[in-house]
Protein backbone atom coordinates (compact mmCIF):
# COMPACT_ATOMS: atom_id res chain seq x y z
CA UNK A 1 0.00 0.00 0.00
CA UNK A 2 1.35 3.58 -1.06
CA UNK A 3 1.78 6.36 1.68
CA UNK A 4 -1.35 7.77 -0.19
CA UNK A 5 -3.33 4.66 -0.44
CA UNK A 6 -2.61 4.82 3.44
CA UNK A 7 -3.66 8.34 4.37
CA UNK A 8 -6.96 7.85 2.37
CA UNK A 9 -8.19 4.48 3.28
CA UNK A 10 -11.82 3.62 5.06
CA UNK A 11 -12.96 0.88 6.58
CA UNK A 12 -16.41 0.05 6.40
CA UNK A 13 -18.14 -0.52 9.60
CA UNK A 14 -21.49 -1.14 8.12
CA UNK A 15 -24.27 -0.63 5.95
CA UNK A 16 -23.00 3.24 3.90
CA UNK A 17 -20.91 3.77 6.87
CA UNK A 18 -17.59 4.10 6.61
CA UNK A 19 -14.28 5.04 8.87
CA UNK A 20 -11.32 6.76 8.05
CA UNK A 21 -7.95 8.59 10.09
CA UNK A 22 -7.57 12.06 8.61
CA UNK A 23 -3.52 12.19 7.84
CA UNK A 24 -1.62 15.19 9.25
CA UNK A 25 0.59 14.82 6.36
CA UNK A 26 -1.75 16.21 4.50
CA UNK A 27 -1.95 19.44 6.70
CA UNK A 28 -1.68 23.23 5.29
CA UNK A 29 -1.22 24.98 8.70
CA UNK A 30 -4.06 24.31 11.33
CA UNK A 31 -6.03 22.44 8.19
CA UNK A 32 -6.15 20.00 5.97
CA UNK A 33 -5.94 19.89 2.80
CA UNK A 34 -9.01 20.27 0.33
CA UNK A 35 -8.42 17.82 -2.22
CA UNK A 36 -7.48 15.20 0.04
CA UNK A 37 -10.47 15.21 2.01
CA UNK A 38 -12.07 14.77 -1.01
CA UNK A 39 -9.86 11.91 -2.08
CA UNK A 40 -11.12 9.98 1.23
CA UNK A 41 -15.08 10.64 0.82
CA UNK A 42 -14.59 9.85 -2.74
CA UNK A 43 -13.19 5.99 -1.24
CA UNK A 44 -16.25 5.32 0.23
CA UNK A 45 -18.73 6.59 -2.37
CA UNK A 46 -16.94 4.79 -4.68
CA UNK A 47 -16.25 1.49 -2.48
CA UNK A 48 -20.20 0.45 -3.00
CA UNK A 49 -21.03 1.33 -6.32
CA UNK A 50 -21.48 -0.94 -9.20
CA UNK A 51 -19.07 1.61 -11.10
CA UNK A 52 -15.26 2.16 -10.97
CA UNK A 53 -15.12 6.02 -12.31
CA UNK A 54 -15.96 9.33 -10.43
CA UNK A 55 -17.70 10.88 -12.99
CA UNK A 56 -19.05 13.89 -11.30
CA UNK A 57 -18.31 15.27 -7.85
CA UNK A 58 -19.47 17.71 -6.00
CA UNK A 59 -18.33 18.99 -3.08
CA UNK A 60 -19.19 21.83 -0.20
CA UNK A 61 -16.46 22.27 2.57
CA UNK A 62 -18.62 22.87 5.72
CA UNK A 63 -16.08 22.85 8.43
CA UNK A 64 -12.09 22.54 8.75
CA UNK A 65 -11.12 19.27 10.36
CA UNK A 66 -8.38 18.22 12.16
CA UNK A 67 -5.90 15.05 12.05
CA UNK A 68 -7.79 12.09 13.71
CA UNK A 69 -10.61 9.78 13.60
CA UNK A 70 -13.42 10.99 11.22
CA UNK A 71 -16.13 8.67 9.62
CA UNK A 72 -17.88 9.37 5.86
CA UNK A 73 -21.83 8.46 5.32
CA UNK A 74 -22.97 7.31 1.76
CA UNK A 75 -25.92 7.13 0.74
CA UNK A 76 -26.85 5.37 -2.45
CA UNK A 77 -29.71 7.75 -4.15
CA UNK A 78 -30.09 6.35 -7.72
CA UNK A 79 -28.21 3.07 -9.58
CA UNK A 80 -28.04 3.46 -12.83
CA UNK A 81 -26.38 0.99 -15.87
CA UNK A 82 -24.49 4.08 -16.90
CA UNK A 83 -24.79 5.84 -13.64
CA UNK A 84 -24.92 5.31 -10.01
CA UNK A 85 -25.26 8.38 -7.66
CA UNK A 86 -24.98 8.39 -3.79
CA UNK A 87 -24.70 11.34 -1.38
CA UNK A 88 -21.36 11.31 1.03
CA UNK A 89 -20.88 13.09 3.90
CA UNK A 90 -17.41 13.44 5.71
CA UNK A 91 -18.11 13.81 9.30
CA UNK A 92 -15.70 14.44 12.51
CA UNK A 93 -17.04 15.08 16.12
CA UNK A 94 -20.50 14.59 14.77
CA UNK A 95 -20.52 17.70 12.59
CA UNK A 96 -20.19 17.67 8.49
CA UNK A 97 -16.64 18.14 7.52
CA UNK A 98 -17.14 17.78 3.73
CA UNK A 99 -20.91 16.52 2.46
CA UNK A 100 -21.36 15.94 -1.68
CA UNK A 101 -22.60 13.88 -4.50
CA UNK A 102 -21.02 11.17 -6.18
CA UNK A 103 -21.81 10.15 -9.58
CA UNK A 104 -19.89 6.95 -10.33
CA UNK A 105 -19.71 5.70 -14.52
CA UNK A 106 -17.37 2.92 -16.44
CA UNK A 107 -14.79 5.05 -18.05
CA UNK A 108 -13.44 2.46 -21.05
CA UNK A 109 -9.47 3.35 -21.05
CA UNK A 110 -9.17 2.95 -24.66
CA UNK A 111 -11.70 5.57 -25.27
CA UNK A 112 -10.79 7.84 -28.22
CA UNK A 113 -12.28 11.42 -27.82
CA UNK A 114 -14.64 12.27 -31.22
CA UNK A 115 -13.90 15.93 -29.73
CA UNK A 116 -11.04 17.75 -27.90
CA UNK A 117 -9.71 20.84 -26.92
CA UNK A 118 -6.10 21.07 -27.74
CA UNK A 119 -3.83 20.87 -24.80
CA UNK A 120 -2.09 23.56 -22.53
CA UNK A 121 1.13 25.02 -24.03
CA UNK A 122 3.72 24.39 -21.44
CA UNK A 123 7.27 24.43 -21.15
CA UNK A 124 8.26 20.80 -20.78
CA UNK A 125 8.61 19.78 -16.96
CA UNK A 126 12.64 19.87 -16.96
CA UNK A 127 12.24 23.38 -17.23
CA UNK A 128 9.69 24.16 -14.73
CA UNK A 129 10.54 25.17 -11.05
CA UNK A 130 9.49 23.51 -7.74
CA UNK A 131 6.68 24.57 -5.55
CA UNK A 132 7.19 28.39 -4.80
CA UNK A 133 4.34 28.26 -2.58
CA UNK A 134 6.11 25.62 -0.62
CA UNK A 135 9.20 27.14 -0.10
CA UNK A 136 7.74 30.57 0.64
CA UNK A 137 5.91 29.63 3.42
CA UNK A 138 7.96 26.20 4.46
CA UNK A 139 6.53 26.29 7.95
CA UNK A 140 2.93 26.56 6.82
CA UNK A 141 2.97 24.21 4.07
CA UNK A 142 5.36 21.37 5.24
CA UNK A 143 3.27 18.92 5.77
CA UNK A 144 1.63 19.08 2.29
CA UNK A 145 4.82 19.56 0.23
CA UNK A 146 6.36 16.59 1.46
CA UNK A 147 3.40 14.60 -0.12
CA UNK A 148 3.26 16.17 -3.34
CA UNK A 149 5.52 18.06 -6.38
CA UNK A 150 4.31 20.92 -7.93
CA UNK A 151 6.36 22.41 -10.68
CA UNK A 152 5.09 26.03 -12.60
CA UNK A 153 5.75 26.61 -15.77
CA UNK A 154 8.07 30.02 -15.78
CA UNK A 155 5.61 31.89 -17.99
CA UNK A 156 2.94 31.85 -14.97
CA UNK A 157 4.93 32.01 -12.19
CA UNK A 158 5.76 35.65 -12.00
CA UNK A 159 3.96 35.88 -9.09
CA UNK A 160 6.19 33.34 -7.16
CA UNK A 161 8.71 36.06 -7.52
CA UNK A 162 6.64 39.37 -5.94
CA UNK A 163 5.79 40.20 -10.05
CA UNK A 164 1.95 39.22 -9.70
CA UNK A 165 0.49 40.32 -13.51
CA UNK A 166 -2.99 41.30 -14.97
CA UNK A 167 -4.11 37.55 -15.57
CA UNK A 168 -5.99 35.05 -13.92
CA UNK A 169 -4.26 31.86 -15.21
CA UNK A 170 -1.34 29.34 -13.82
CA UNK A 171 0.22 26.04 -15.64
CA UNK A 172 2.56 23.75 -13.83
CA UNK A 173 3.03 19.49 -13.28
CA UNK A 174 1.85 17.52 -10.50
CA UNK A 175 2.63 14.14 -8.95
CA UNK A 176 3.00 12.50 -5.54
CA UNK A 177 6.35 11.82 -3.93
CA UNK A 178 5.00 8.34 -3.30
CA UNK A 179 5.22 7.08 -6.77
CA UNK A 180 1.44 7.05 -7.14
CA UNK A 181 0.96 7.22 -10.47
CA UNK A 182 -3.17 9.16 -11.05
CA UNK A 183 -5.59 7.53 -10.45
CA UNK A 184 -9.34 8.81 -9.80
CA UNK A 185 -8.13 9.63 -6.29
CA UNK A 186 -4.81 11.45 -7.26
CA UNK A 187 -7.18 13.02 -9.58
CA UNK A 188 -9.19 14.21 -6.29
CA UNK A 189 -6.09 15.73 -5.40
CA UNK A 190 -4.92 17.23 -7.79
CA UNK A 191 -7.65 19.46 -8.73
CA UNK A 192 -6.79 21.48 -5.30
CA UNK A 193 -3.31 21.50 -5.53
CA UNK A 194 -2.31 24.13 -7.09
CA UNK A 195 -2.24 27.89 -4.99
CA UNK A 196 -5.14 29.57 -5.62
CA UNK A 197 -5.24 31.23 -8.93
CA UNK A 198 -5.57 34.60 -7.22
CA UNK A 199 -1.62 34.72 -6.29
CA UNK A 200 -0.95 35.28 -10.40
CA UNK A 201 -2.60 38.33 -9.39
CA UNK A 202 -1.04 39.08 -6.10
CA UNK A 203 -3.99 38.17 -3.80
CA UNK A 204 -2.09 36.24 -1.96
CA UNK A 205 -3.13 34.33 1.41
CA UNK A 206 -5.82 31.84 2.95
CA UNK A 207 -8.61 31.28 0.29
CA UNK A 208 -11.27 28.79 1.53
CA UNK A 209 -13.05 27.12 -0.69
CA UNK A 210 -16.65 27.04 -0.55
CA UNK A 211 -17.91 24.53 -2.95
CA UNK A 212 -15.66 22.26 -5.73
CA UNK A 213 -17.25 20.54 -8.21
CA UNK A 214 -14.99 18.00 -10.89
CA UNK A 215 -15.21 15.71 -13.80
CA UNK A 216 -13.21 12.77 -14.24
CA UNK A 217 -13.30 12.82 -18.11
CA UNK A 218 -10.96 9.90 -19.10
CA UNK A 219 -8.29 7.07 -17.09
CA UNK A 220 -5.36 8.84 -17.06
CA UNK A 221 -1.91 7.64 -18.55
CA UNK A 222 0.96 7.30 -15.92
CA UNK A 223 3.26 9.55 -15.44
CA UNK A 224 2.81 13.59 -14.36
CA UNK A 225 -0.20 15.33 -14.55
CA UNK A 226 -0.15 18.65 -16.35
CA UNK A 227 -1.80 20.93 -14.77
CA UNK A 228 -3.84 24.76 -16.25
CA UNK A 229 -5.33 26.87 -14.31
CA UNK A 230 -7.97 29.96 -14.65
CA UNK A 231 -10.38 32.13 -13.34
CA UNK A 232 -13.56 34.54 -14.95
CA UNK A 233 -14.20 37.30 -12.14
CA UNK A 234 -13.07 38.54 -8.95
CA UNK A 235 -16.11 40.37 -7.32
CA UNK A 236 -17.64 40.62 -3.82
CA UNK A 237 -14.74 38.65 -2.64
CA UNK A 238 -15.77 35.77 -4.30
CA UNK A 239 -13.73 34.16 -7.18
CA UNK A 240 -13.87 31.25 -9.21
CA UNK A 241 -10.96 28.81 -10.27
CA UNK A 242 -10.95 26.33 -13.15
CA UNK A 243 -8.42 23.92 -13.36
CA UNK A 244 -8.04 21.22 -16.15
CA UNK A 245 -5.48 18.69 -15.95
CA UNK A 246 -4.16 16.36 -18.84
CA UNK A 247 -2.35 13.00 -18.67
CA UNK A 248 1.13 12.45 -20.04
CA UNK A 249 -0.27 11.15 -23.15
CA UNK A 250 -2.20 14.72 -23.81
CA UNK A 251 -5.71 13.52 -22.96
CA UNK A 252 -7.87 15.88 -20.49
CA UNK A 253 -8.54 13.39 -17.83
CA UNK A 254 -10.23 15.98 -15.41
CA UNK A 255 -12.11 19.11 -15.28
CA UNK A 256 -12.41 21.28 -12.06
CA UNK A 257 -14.30 24.35 -10.64
CA UNK A 258 -14.63 25.71 -7.44
CA UNK A 259 -16.09 29.41 -6.02
CA UNK A 260 -13.70 30.51 -3.26
CA UNK A 261 -13.59 33.24 -0.85
CA UNK A 262 -11.16 35.74 -1.55
CA UNK A 263 -8.27 36.36 1.49
CA UNK A 264 -9.41 39.03 3.71
CA UNK B 1 -47.18 36.99 -9.70
CA UNK B 2 -45.44 36.50 -13.72
CA UNK B 3 -46.03 33.17 -15.22
CA UNK B 4 -42.80 32.05 -14.21
CA UNK B 5 -43.23 32.87 -10.52
CA UNK B 6 -46.32 30.86 -10.84
CA UNK B 7 -45.27 28.00 -12.37
CA UNK B 8 -42.12 27.39 -9.95
CA UNK B 9 -44.17 28.55 -6.63
CA UNK B 10 -43.56 26.43 -3.59
CA UNK B 11 -45.69 26.29 -0.71
CA UNK B 12 -44.04 25.46 2.54
CA UNK B 13 -46.06 22.59 4.36
CA UNK B 14 -43.52 21.96 7.10
CA UNK B 15 -40.09 22.26 8.54
CA UNK B 16 -38.00 21.44 5.50
CA UNK B 17 -40.97 20.36 3.26
CA UNK B 18 -42.42 22.31 0.66
CA UNK B 19 -45.14 21.28 -2.05
CA UNK B 20 -44.85 22.11 -5.67
CA UNK B 21 -47.01 21.87 -8.80
CA UNK B 22 -44.94 21.15 -11.88
CA UNK B 23 -46.24 22.87 -14.67
CA UNK B 24 -46.84 21.38 -18.40
CA UNK B 25 -45.80 24.46 -19.89
CA UNK B 26 -42.05 23.71 -19.38
CA UNK B 27 -42.19 20.28 -20.68
CA UNK B 28 -39.86 19.23 -23.65
CA UNK B 29 -41.58 16.23 -25.04
CA UNK B 30 -42.39 13.96 -22.38
CA UNK B 31 -39.79 15.74 -19.96
CA UNK B 32 -40.04 18.72 -17.75
CA UNK B 33 -36.67 21.20 -18.50
CA UNK B 34 -34.07 20.74 -16.24
CA UNK B 35 -33.67 24.35 -15.78
CA UNK B 36 -36.84 24.50 -14.88
CA UNK B 37 -36.97 22.05 -12.02
CA UNK B 38 -33.57 23.47 -10.56
CA UNK B 39 -35.74 26.75 -10.44
CA UNK B 40 -38.75 24.99 -8.18
CA UNK B 41 -36.28 23.20 -5.82
CA UNK B 42 -33.94 26.46 -5.70
CA UNK B 43 -37.03 27.87 -4.48
CA UNK B 44 -37.49 25.81 -1.31
CA UNK B 45 -33.87 26.06 -0.58
CA UNK B 46 -33.21 29.60 -0.74
CA UNK B 47 -36.53 30.41 1.34
CA UNK B 48 -35.48 28.84 4.51
CA UNK B 49 -32.19 30.32 3.88
CA UNK B 50 -30.47 33.62 5.68
CA UNK B 51 -29.26 34.74 2.53
CA UNK B 52 -30.54 35.95 -0.54
CA UNK B 53 -28.49 34.62 -3.32
CA UNK B 54 -27.59 30.98 -4.26
CA UNK B 55 -24.27 31.86 -5.25
CA UNK B 56 -23.22 27.45 -5.89
CA UNK B 57 -25.45 25.36 -7.08
CA UNK B 58 -24.89 21.44 -7.82
CA UNK B 59 -27.41 19.37 -8.88
CA UNK B 60 -28.06 15.51 -9.60
CA UNK B 61 -30.49 14.53 -12.74
CA UNK B 62 -32.16 11.12 -10.88
CA UNK B 63 -35.62 10.36 -12.98
CA UNK B 64 -37.82 12.33 -15.07
CA UNK B 65 -40.90 13.79 -14.00
CA UNK B 66 -43.83 14.70 -15.25
CA UNK B 67 -46.29 17.80 -14.65
CA UNK B 68 -47.94 17.65 -11.34
CA UNK B 69 -47.65 17.70 -7.77
CA UNK B 70 -43.99 17.22 -6.13
CA UNK B 71 -42.63 18.09 -3.06
CA UNK B 72 -39.24 19.79 -2.28
CA UNK B 73 -37.25 18.57 1.22
CA UNK B 74 -34.94 20.70 2.22
CA UNK B 75 -32.17 20.05 5.30
CA UNK B 76 -30.17 22.93 6.45
CA UNK B 77 -26.37 21.74 6.85
CA UNK B 78 -24.84 24.66 7.50
CA UNK B 79 -25.50 28.17 8.73
CA UNK B 80 -22.73 30.72 8.64
CA UNK B 81 -22.44 34.40 8.23
CA UNK B 82 -20.85 34.51 4.69
CA UNK B 83 -22.59 31.32 3.47
CA UNK B 84 -25.14 28.57 4.17
CA UNK B 85 -25.78 25.57 2.49
CA UNK B 86 -28.51 23.35 2.26
CA UNK B 87 -29.28 20.16 0.93
CA UNK B 88 -32.30 19.63 -1.43
CA UNK B 89 -34.47 16.97 -3.43
CA UNK B 90 -37.37 17.48 -5.57
CA UNK B 91 -39.49 14.59 -4.82
CA UNK B 92 -42.65 13.10 -7.03
CA UNK B 93 -44.25 9.86 -6.46
CA UNK B 94 -41.80 8.94 -3.29
CA UNK B 95 -38.91 9.30 -5.78
CA UNK B 96 -36.32 11.68 -5.80
CA UNK B 97 -35.95 12.95 -9.01
CA UNK B 98 -33.33 15.88 -8.75
CA UNK B 99 -30.69 16.00 -5.64
CA UNK B 100 -28.41 18.75 -5.00
CA UNK B 101 -26.74 21.06 -2.82
CA UNK B 102 -27.52 25.54 -2.99
CA UNK B 103 -24.63 27.42 -1.11
CA UNK B 104 -26.50 31.25 -0.23
CA UNK B 105 -24.79 34.47 0.22
CA UNK B 106 -25.32 37.66 0.09
CA UNK B 107 -23.69 39.29 -3.31
CA UNK B 108 -23.75 43.55 -3.35
CA UNK B 109 -25.95 44.76 -6.03
CA UNK B 110 -23.18 47.75 -6.85
CA UNK B 111 -20.25 45.41 -6.14
CA UNK B 112 -17.59 46.06 -8.99
CA UNK B 113 -15.32 43.18 -10.09
CA UNK B 114 -11.61 43.77 -9.45
CA UNK B 115 -10.97 41.37 -12.30
CA UNK B 116 -12.91 40.09 -14.91
CA UNK B 117 -13.11 38.02 -18.36
CA UNK B 118 -14.32 39.99 -21.11
CA UNK B 119 -17.97 39.45 -22.63
CA UNK B 120 -18.44 37.36 -25.25
CA UNK B 121 -18.33 38.77 -29.04
CA UNK B 122 -21.63 38.52 -30.42
CA UNK B 123 -23.85 40.18 -32.94
CA UNK B 124 -26.41 42.65 -31.41
CA UNK B 125 -29.88 40.97 -30.88
CA UNK B 126 -31.97 42.45 -33.64
CA UNK B 127 -28.90 40.24 -35.48
CA UNK B 128 -30.08 37.21 -34.00
CA UNK B 129 -32.75 34.91 -35.39
CA UNK B 130 -35.36 32.99 -33.38
CA UNK B 131 -35.32 29.31 -32.18
CA UNK B 132 -34.03 26.82 -34.50
CA UNK B 133 -34.21 24.19 -32.39
CA UNK B 134 -37.80 25.13 -31.24
CA UNK B 135 -39.01 25.65 -35.06
CA UNK B 136 -37.51 22.50 -36.31
CA UNK B 137 -39.00 20.33 -33.67
CA UNK B 138 -42.15 22.59 -33.33
CA UNK B 139 -44.00 19.41 -32.14
CA UNK B 140 -42.17 18.26 -29.55
CA UNK B 141 -40.95 21.71 -27.92
CA UNK B 142 -44.46 23.87 -28.14
CA UNK B 143 -43.99 23.99 -24.36
CA UNK B 144 -41.30 25.33 -23.67
CA UNK B 145 -41.08 27.70 -26.59
CA UNK B 146 -44.05 29.44 -25.29
CA UNK B 147 -42.07 30.15 -22.07
CA UNK B 148 -38.75 31.23 -23.13
CA UNK B 149 -36.91 33.15 -26.28
CA UNK B 150 -33.59 32.25 -27.44
CA UNK B 151 -32.06 34.35 -30.50
CA UNK B 152 -28.97 32.65 -31.47
CA UNK B 153 -25.87 34.33 -33.10
CA UNK B 154 -25.81 33.35 -36.93
CA UNK B 155 -21.93 32.75 -36.47
CA UNK B 156 -22.57 29.97 -33.99
CA UNK B 157 -26.04 28.91 -35.65
CA UNK B 158 -24.98 27.26 -38.99
CA UNK B 159 -25.37 23.54 -37.11
CA UNK B 160 -29.61 24.60 -36.83
CA UNK B 161 -28.94 24.93 -40.82
CA UNK B 162 -28.05 21.53 -41.12
CA UNK B 163 -24.43 22.46 -41.87
CA UNK B 164 -22.73 21.74 -38.59
CA UNK B 165 -19.34 22.78 -37.47
CA UNK B 166 -15.96 21.70 -36.04
CA UNK B 167 -16.30 24.05 -33.00
CA UNK B 168 -17.69 23.27 -29.69
CA UNK B 169 -19.63 27.00 -29.30
CA UNK B 170 -22.80 28.46 -29.71
CA UNK B 171 -24.13 32.08 -28.83
CA UNK B 172 -27.32 33.93 -28.28
CA UNK B 173 -29.82 35.82 -26.10
CA UNK B 174 -32.47 34.62 -23.84
CA UNK B 175 -35.23 36.03 -22.24
CA UNK B 176 -38.81 34.79 -20.66
CA UNK B 177 -41.85 36.00 -22.69
CA UNK B 178 -43.93 36.66 -19.72
CA UNK B 179 -41.55 39.87 -19.23
CA UNK B 180 -39.42 38.12 -15.83
CA UNK B 181 -36.65 40.30 -15.86
CA UNK B 182 -33.55 38.21 -14.93
CA UNK B 183 -33.06 37.09 -11.47
CA UNK B 184 -31.26 34.03 -9.71
CA UNK B 185 -34.46 31.68 -10.71
CA UNK B 186 -34.30 33.03 -14.18
CA UNK B 187 -30.93 32.16 -13.82
CA UNK B 188 -31.42 28.72 -13.20
CA UNK B 189 -33.36 28.06 -16.45
CA UNK B 190 -31.20 30.11 -18.49
CA UNK B 191 -27.99 27.59 -17.83
CA UNK B 192 -30.16 25.16 -19.45
CA UNK B 193 -32.28 26.77 -21.61
CA UNK B 194 -29.77 26.56 -25.33
CA UNK B 195 -29.93 23.71 -27.24
CA UNK B 196 -27.31 21.12 -26.43
CA UNK B 197 -23.80 22.42 -27.37
CA UNK B 198 -23.13 19.05 -29.01
CA UNK B 199 -25.89 20.42 -31.26
CA UNK B 200 -22.61 22.56 -33.08
CA UNK B 201 -21.33 19.65 -34.07
CA UNK B 202 -24.08 18.11 -35.67
CA UNK B 203 -24.85 15.66 -32.92
CA UNK B 204 -28.44 16.35 -32.81
CA UNK B 205 -30.42 14.69 -30.08
CA UNK B 206 -31.80 14.14 -27.10
CA UNK B 207 -28.64 14.59 -24.36
CA UNK B 208 -29.83 14.02 -20.97
CA UNK B 209 -27.98 16.21 -18.48
CA UNK B 210 -26.49 14.06 -15.13
CA UNK B 211 -24.74 16.60 -13.49
CA UNK B 212 -24.84 20.42 -13.27
CA UNK B 213 -23.16 22.80 -11.68
CA UNK B 214 -23.69 26.68 -11.62
CA UNK B 215 -22.83 29.90 -9.55
CA UNK B 216 -24.34 32.77 -9.45
CA UNK B 217 -21.50 35.91 -9.62
CA UNK B 218 -23.45 39.03 -9.61
CA UNK B 219 -27.53 40.24 -9.23
CA UNK B 220 -28.48 40.25 -13.14
CA UNK B 221 -29.51 44.21 -14.49
CA UNK B 222 -33.09 44.02 -16.49
CA UNK B 223 -32.97 43.08 -19.99
CA UNK B 224 -31.62 40.11 -22.42
CA UNK B 225 -29.01 37.43 -21.00
CA UNK B 226 -26.00 36.50 -23.64
CA UNK B 227 -25.20 33.14 -23.15
CA UNK B 228 -22.37 31.49 -24.47
CA UNK B 229 -21.78 27.96 -24.37
CA UNK B 230 -18.79 25.80 -25.66
CA UNK B 231 -17.40 22.56 -24.43
CA UNK B 232 -13.67 20.82 -24.01
CA UNK B 233 -14.41 16.51 -24.13
CA UNK B 234 -17.02 14.30 -26.05
CA UNK B 235 -15.67 11.04 -25.46
CA UNK B 236 -16.82 7.93 -24.43
CA UNK B 237 -20.07 8.76 -24.30
CA UNK B 238 -20.29 11.93 -22.16
CA UNK B 239 -19.44 15.65 -22.82
CA UNK B 240 -19.07 18.87 -20.90
CA UNK B 241 -21.07 21.87 -21.71
CA UNK B 242 -19.82 25.35 -19.89
CA UNK B 243 -22.36 28.35 -20.11
CA UNK B 244 -21.81 31.39 -19.00
CA UNK B 245 -24.28 34.24 -18.77
CA UNK B 246 -23.85 37.89 -19.20
CA UNK B 247 -26.11 40.75 -18.14
CA UNK B 248 -27.07 43.65 -20.46
CA UNK B 249 -24.86 46.02 -18.70
CA UNK B 250 -21.70 43.24 -20.01
CA UNK B 251 -21.13 41.47 -16.61
CA UNK B 252 -20.40 37.73 -15.58
CA UNK B 253 -23.91 36.89 -14.00
CA UNK B 254 -23.69 33.30 -14.04
CA UNK B 255 -21.41 30.53 -14.26
CA UNK B 256 -22.40 26.66 -15.57
CA UNK B 257 -21.05 23.45 -16.45
CA UNK B 258 -22.90 20.24 -17.09
CA UNK B 259 -21.87 16.60 -17.73
CA UNK B 260 -24.17 14.68 -20.05
CA UNK B 261 -24.62 11.89 -22.40
CA UNK B 262 -24.72 11.93 -25.85
CA UNK B 263 -27.48 11.35 -28.05
CA UNK B 264 -27.43 7.68 -29.12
Amino acid sequence: MTTFEDATAVAKAGEGHYTAELSAGFSIGHALHGGYLMAVAQRAAVAGSPHAHPVANSWNFLRVPRPGPAEVRVERVKTGRTAAVSRATLVQDDQAVLEGMVTTGTLDPDAVASYSAKPPIIAPVEECRGDPAAESNAGRQIGLAHQMELRFDPATAEWAHGRPGDTLEMSGYFRLRDGSEPDSYVLAVAVDAFPPVVFALGSYGWAPTVELTWHMRAVPAPGWLTGHLSGRLVSDGWFDEEVELWDSTGRLVAQARQLARLAR
